[in-house]
């Protein structure tokens, strides 16, 4: 079996996640892979930053983009813990990002909402690796809130 | 007459996007105003830092962000002279400004082909404001790539 499964990068995106519950931030995590190596890891740090753009998937996606020197990752893949918004859906179609695997569903913000679909033609997408540990940790985020 | 008006801020958004323009960047510039002052000011850089999210809204909006020390922007109009993307349209939702005025029109990647609208549903919108100026700059960017 290979140990390179999309769960097994999955959870470095969840591990970020984990790290903005700890700072209080909404925890969502995410992670830029190319030929099995993460190169990116990021979480939300909009209270952090006080940076309304400042997203898990923002942050990982100029992150890959200064790793390899180039504004297109067409190779990568991007693991997200949450379904990305419609700014992050933006920034994927702009860097177009070989491939898209998210979590937990996102019924009020996620990109999926919307018509015509915001993704690049060309970028694969998958949901629901890891859905429950992701979607878990959002509603204990949100559950404190309350 | 009040000299504070629209077209007087797109003035300096036009020439940020002059600026892209010398850098041979696509031409779009955006300030962010706050009570008749000019906080942040930027143009498209993604050529320059190799990073697909930074479009000139984005820049405007982090920087902004920075300057009040709020990821909030309310009270704040956003001028830019391209009708934003997706991406750029989803910064504005979740930064919740007051007011959003672009000058050119986008009909292949503006936010208003989008269903249903992807902004804030108190961000005020207007559109058309030196458009023919804001236009034509890109017109000519994009006859020099040909």
């Amino acid at each position: 079996m290979d140990i390179f499964s999309d769960e097994y990068f999955m959870r470095f995106a969840f591990k970020e996640a984990e790290l903005a519950f700890a700072e209080d931030e909404v925890p969502v995590g995410a992670v830029v892979v190319i030929k099995n190596v993460v190169i990116a890891k990021a979480h939300n740090m909009t209270k952090r930053l006080q940076d309304a753009t400042a997203h898990a998937e923002m942050l990982a996606i100029t992150a890959a983009n200064e790793y390899l020197g180039n504004k297109y990752l067409n190779d990568c893949t991007l693991y997200v813990t949450l379904e990305p918004c419609l700014m992050c859906a933006g920034a994927t179609f702009w860097s177009h990002i070989g491939r898209i695997v998210y979590a937990a569903t996102d019924e009020k913000r996620g990109f999926t909402l919307l018509n015509p679909s915001p993704l690049h033609p060309k970028t694969q997408l998958l949901s629901g690796i890891l859905e429950t540990e992701c979607g878990s940790l959002l509603k204990r985020y949100f559950a404190k809130k309350r």
